[in-house]
Parts: structure tokens; C-alpha cells; sequence
């Protein structure tokens, strides 16, 4: 299958995928704003993300790629319903060193334990620094695992219940093949408790 | 923050979630099947996912996760929101060697080019071999970077319109915080365009 046809299937296998939007700077400090949607959590001891910057159709690696590379810090977002369209701009190809956050409108906001700047307008930010990059494949839309350790996390007291994140308040947007984005609110959302645990079964 | 809270906090602050739904065979030829939701697309080219099973509260390591390591191979599926409540029973902690197959009713089929079954139930299944398994912490919740090559693709063709999965028929379900899902169909799904590309931008 060729590539470009290998990508769109992906795309549509792995879903809803949430989506990494990702603070950098570069080593002279121009900074760069970008969505990913081949984004995972890895575990919480230490807390531990994974996302994947794929090379574009030239095969060259993504300004984020670059700066997390020369930096080894960055800044991950979860991207909101209401973020949708000014996200959606950064997903455009500036040429490296044109600022997404002006054009798209987003706030920066001095991080705490990282250089790269975080957007005031995501009540989810989690400072990163790098662990390890783990490349399989060659060229464009290849993977490249950008593994990151949290540092700190910052959360809005407006998606808080009881000092807990509040699941129906977040309106978290989620990716999906082709153009598609999934929005995660009200009838969307269902709770479905784990079945009790079995200790013991007897074989055969 | 203690490594339970932290738990809690990552699954919502990484949200929504695709599903792995995840067939090995031990080595001897046991079957295990059980989800995951700290899964990821890495790249297509070769076609790459990674799927984190951390280790349980003991530390030791999942059964899917010991499986893998011995024998390479793995199918990993997608979960529609229709196989909600069968995947839900995988989730129990079973004993080792305990088929999660027989207990929850999924069908399995034979697989291509790997040895453990796909189930029948699931629109996407992907076959895959190991490539790399990345480390990140110790003990209970820690990161284990399964990076899988995906071999082939098994898509139903009542997913599909035109030879192409349609988003809007997989009925995918995602997973959030706490015991929340959330289900990408109708109304919760819409379309935004990329925007143009910018070719090039004046500096300044």
C-alpha cells in the first residue's frame, strides 16, 4: 500500500485520538505552536506522554521534532471544543520561525519548570521534559516516539469538581480520520463501572 | 502527588482515548485478551502503534505485556460501542492463563500472519509484531512503550463506503477519566477543514 494511502487508514484505524498541542522553542527562543493527534499517556511513575511529529512529504522533520531535539523541553495542551478553530490554524505550514501564536491568537503564559511558553487558553497543560526519541521507519509519515517525562501540570479551576478534574466539564475534542473530529460532552459521554474483580477461577 | 492520585490524573488529562483491545498467546499458547487505553498511532510508513501496559499494583507486569516480550506477536483491535460491555469483562483481573476469550463471548478467528486470533466482533483488527518495548519508570503505573510494526489490516466492510472506512459507521468508542466513555457518532461528530497552506510569509 503506498504511503499516503497507508496514512489515511491510520488515521481512520486509530480513533478518537485526543490531541497533543505542542509548545517549543527553538535554540534561539522563536517559538512554535502545533496539534498532534498520534498522542498516548505512558504511565503515571513518573507521569510519561508519547507523541509522534511524522516527517512531512519532504521527508524533513517537523519544527516541534527539531526544537524538542535541541531543547529537550516542551509544553503539551489538551485541545477543548472551544479551541477548535484557533488550533486548527496552527496546523497550517509556516515556513520554521514564523510564530503560530500570533497568527492564531493563542496567550502565552510564562511556564513553570520549561522555557517554551503554555496557552492561557487550555485548562489542561503539562510541562514536559524529554526522555527519549525512538524513530521507526524513514521519511515521510514515518514514526517518531517522542517520549516526555511531566513535570507539572496545570489544571483550570473551571474543569475542577471537588479539586478533581470533572470529566463533563473539560469538552474535550478528540481527532478522527479524514476531516472528522469527535466532540466529548453531554450524550456523548457514558459511565461504565469495571466488572468486580476475580480472584480466583478454576482452570479448564 | 502519590503515584494512585497521579493515575487518576492522567487519564483525565489525556483524553479521550482510542481503545486497545489487545490479543497475545503465551508462549505454551494460552490466549489473553484485554484492553488498553494508553495506545497511540505512531506512523505509516511502515504503518507503527505503541500501547503502554503498565505494570499492575504488585508491580509485576501485565499478562499481555509478558506475552509480547516471548513471543513478538500481537493483534491489537479497535472497540466500537458495541462491544462495550464484553470488552469491559476483559478488563477483570484474571488469573494467568485464564481465557478472557471464553468469558466474554468474543469469537476468535485466525489470524495471517500472526499467531494469536483476532475476534470476529471487532471492524478493525490489526496484526502486529514487536519492534521495541521503551521503559520509562519503576513499579506500579510505570511506562512500558510497546512499539508494534502493524503487518496487516483487517477492515469490515460494513465499516466502509467506497473502499474507504467511513467514520461515521465505526461507531468508535474512546475512554476518558474515572469509568467515563464517550461514544464519536452522530451529533458528537464534525467535520473542520485543514487551512490553506501558507507558502510562504513575510518575516517581522
Amino acid at each position: 500500500m503506498p504511503v499516503a494511502e497507508a496514512y489515511g487508514v491510520m488515521a481512520s484505524c486509530i480513533a478518537p485520538r485526543p490531541i497533543a498541542f505542542v509548545s517549543t522553542l527553538s535554540p534561539d527562543g522563536k517559538p512554535n505552536l502545533a496539534p498532534f493527534s498520534y498522542f498516548m499517556a505512558g504511565g503515571s511513575n513518573p507521569p510519561s506522554l508519547a507523541f509522534s511529529p511524522t516527517p512531512d512529504r519532504t521527508g524533513q522533520p517537523k519544527d516541534t521534532l527539531r526544537n524538542i531535539e535541541e531543547t529537550g523541553e516542551f509544553v503539551v495542551h489538551i485541545v477543548t471544543y472551544e479551541m477548535r478553530e484557533k488550533m486548527n490554524i496552527t496546523s497550517s505550514e509556516f515556513p520554521y520561525g514564523v510564530s503560530e501564536w500570533e497568527h492564531s491568537g493563542f496567550t502565552p503564559v510564562l511556564s513553570t519548570h520549561v522555557k517554551p511558553p503554555r496557552a492561557a487558553e487550555s485548562p489542561i497543560a503539562l510541562e514536559c521534559k524529554l526522555f527519549k526519541i525512538i524513530e521507526h521507519g524513514e521519511g515521510f509519515a514515518s514514526a517518531r516516539y517522542v517520549i516526555g517525562e511531566i513535570l507539572t501540570a496545570h489544571i483550570a479551576q473551571e474543569v475542577m469538581t471537588d479539586g478533581e478534574i470533572d470529566t463533563e466539564k473539560v469538552d474535550y475534542l478528540a481527532r478522527l480520520g479524514g476531516n472528522y473530529y469527535a466532540r466529548a460532552h453531554s450524550e456523548a459521554l457514558f459511565e461504565l463501572a469495571r466488572p468486580p474483580k476475580v480472584q480466583k477461577y478454576p482452570e479448564g
